[in-house]
């Protein structure tokens, strides 16, 4: 059975709710899954629906034509979604290949509803796991010199394969503004700490000088400013003062892989949406 | 700014979340919270809707005659409540008395809508802290020979207070199956195990011959069968050999205050529907 | 740096731990780790210390002879270890195959201080896992009328190959008291419930049946009673009414894979003592 | 039957473990507990061990003495403990009273094993809280003005009442550098956030405005940094987008609480040693 996912958010108003299950109902469909948030600071109005497209008396192609009345009149910032159409997920990813891994395993699953397009890196190193996987590879040798130049391939790439969603799995050069802006929340980066603490490279190293007695992974949507933009999904684990940093990195690996495949997973399921510094996940 | 809301559970069918939103939309009410599930295998839709008041164009005395003919149409099951009107709660206790403790520290620090109307004993113990957080103590003295009396007696005073909510903070006597009967659904139980491990008496001890890893609580709506009604709340907390049995007990009470009191605040708030042996909790 | 691992245990007593530490000094060596524990109510003592070979003036092969007066004094169980022999590993397993490749991936970043010798199957689904992992592969057609004679060629291979560890990674075959006789606390499961909680078979269908709000997993040492045996590592989820049965199976595999590796980890370091139905682990 | 503790820390050598085990067993005493670390990065080894008294047969005033030379030969620093002489605890407070309120109450309990001897707070808020509890309140007024003296006069009164801890239940003035001189890690603090995230005011609307889907506590040693002590414990909890901060509150307090005791339990049992700006816990 396949679905219609709708995401929206608004000002907050009275009606939103009734209008929106109101047009589906009335056109056959029977809903399956409803949400809604409103942030009352910020004023504005978060719903998801997703509902059978079996039984719905509208084509899909015509569902975005009849809702817009709608949204317009609420000022909705609205995506429509098909759940047999998956994203197209790129991966970038440097020598530290446990998120890699993960994904392709639990992709291979069943796990991740996507379709996993292109494996792209600026090491050799994930080559042959990508191949196992039957994943395109791309070596990208990206150094100060050749970086502007190497950015602007990835992203032919990545628009020629028309990828939905690209996934940092630990991927060690900061994408520039310009490559940001062409994906807006369509990067996820997983970091290997409890952000806002320990920005930047090696937080495990700076978690042991710290001394924490809790260590913790955060998978965000990147944003021009290094390891700040809206956070999805954090976990945290218990270490104590006889963790070596090599401890501390096969726990907090096994962190992030949870962690990362989370944000992703909900992201693909369209469970999340982001605004301003924040998420709302409806998990 | 008072709020109305409305719980229901009905044969799972199109049409339910646009019918219940599209009534409050149009009397002008505005929805601060709409949850829904489906259990697809019993077949069972869920909803819970809560609406401002305020603004609302029907008197409080006529919205649940206004509902009616939407709650027959889908044959629903379903409850009106209004946050200001806060249940009457009774609390039963023995002579552990850390779990009344937590209540009423919590009840004065406002983390529980509701009203303490009463604290019953079958011991003297916990007069003390009834008297000081100014709730009616009874003593009621429990014995093979004075139960079925003693519960009368129990039942009667709980009916003359209009009580709504009876909570069993470590009340260590079973209760007879014609008292749960009084108040289906609305007798919350802490039991200091995650059931269904460890059923019955002393789960602490159990827990310690058993050499488990992970201790936890488990706070449930109480059926005549022993520790096995519909479960709203567990939690866990990790131990390992070092742990006497006093340990475990000094840990797991952390627990248990917490576990219950979430699954009495969620209770309190309207967000738990039980059905069979399960339960739906909107947190 | 090698080192050498003594463990044991004993009536509980004085002047053990002096013993030990002392024997250790006065050959001159340097005490890297050095745990105990008590069980009050047993009686009995557990120590585990670890030494570097370096600079101790007795070769590996006398350690032992020169230990045993100690032992004798003090009635010891004891085991004497040299991290730079690390114990050979089978792994048994039928379909459900994300421990098994949960452990190779792990073996294969060093996480498993042991040698992965074999993988034994009742199906052929794991024999190009284990191929890729380089390990040999044995398929054994296991049925009611064939057990018994496989389990026979089964403990012929291991024995040929001189395993120390058999784990068990979600093997549906129930081991025969002959079989678990051979190799007394060196058979390792993987249960997929918080135990004693769902004892047998589909504890994920168990637990959505009883509505839990945590699901869990537990590694314990295989002994005649099923699931039964001295656990060595739980850890638990929370999970929700919203989590079907395919979804408590997905994040409890999470579980399962990160409780069975510290348990075998856990084992191959030698911190784990099993006594009674019970264990201490020094971790 | 009463106990000695001996608390130590020294360069990392050889011997120490075996020295000191066999002074105790020398001397007739029954070693209870024994729990060694070496920091091999800052080539420091510490060491914590229990003893019974009983049996013993050196008094307990001589037994300093008596372990000097040893103390002398491996520099070490140490400390000797019996745990019939429970410390004595001044609380330090403002206006949010649940960390006093739970102290209190486990105190009762006997959870906590120290004398509870003061409250010193720079408002009137936790007077009955206080006097219900039977421990000496004293109103401290601080201002700008007046801070100086009345950190003179505190100080005065814990030496005259000899306290051997502070702890900081939420106290929201920051204690000068003489104040925290004289009480070297002998003040406990309890920071609202999972630390170095947060540090400063107001952490729970810090944490509100970032997003994250974690929030913690930290218990730590005070210094002359501002929340930048040796952290002794730790812990988080989940929330998500619709926690208000006033949620987030309520959910933080009780990991305030429960990190709070732990810290202060192990500190009072003589488990904690600080060294740097880290903490070997013994727990």
């Amino acid at each position: 059975m396949n679905h219609a996912i709708l995401l929206l958010s608004a000002p907050d108003q009275k009606g939103i709710t009734a209008a929106v299950t109101d047009f589906v109902f009335r056109r056959g469909g029977n809903i399956v899954d409803a949400d809604q948030h409103a942030d009352k600071d910020a004023n504005v109005f978060f719903m998801r629906v997703k509902w059978e497209l079996g039984g719905f008396n509208v084509s899909r192609d015509h569902i975005a034509s009849e809702f817009r009345p709608i949204a317009e009149r609420f000022q909705m910032n609205w995506e429509l979604y098909f759940d047999d159409h998956p994203p197209k997920v790129a991966v970038f990813v440097s020598k530290h290949l446990h998120c890699l891994h993960d994904l392709m395993y639990r992709h291979q699953q069943g796990q991740l509803p996507c379709s996993m397009e292109l494996v792209i890196s600026n090491h050799e190193d994930a080559e042959p796991l990508a191949r196992q996987a039957g994943v395109e590879f791309v070596h990208s040798r990206v150094s100060p010199e050749t970086k502007a130049a190497e950015e602007e391939r990835q992203i032919g790439m990545l628009k020629a394969k028309g990828i939905d969603l690209v996934v940092l799995a630990r991927y060690h050069q900061i994408l520039s503004p310009e490559f940001i802006r062409e994906f807006p929340n369509r990067v996820i980066n997983i970091h290997h700490s409890f952000l806002p603490a320990f920005v930047g490279a090696s937080p495990y190293a700076q978690a042991y000088t710290k001394g924490v007695k809790i260590i913790g992974a955060t998978s965000h949507y990147v944003t021009e400013a290094l390891d700040q933009g809206p956070i999805i999904e954090q976990d945290t684990a218990r270490v104590n003062h006889k963790y070596a940093v090599e401890d501390l990195i096969r726990v907090g690996q096994d962190l992030e892989r949870i962690v990362f495949f989370r944000a992703i997973r909900w992201h693909l399921e369209r469970k999340v949406l982001a605004y301003g510094n924040k998420t709302v996940v409806f998990e």
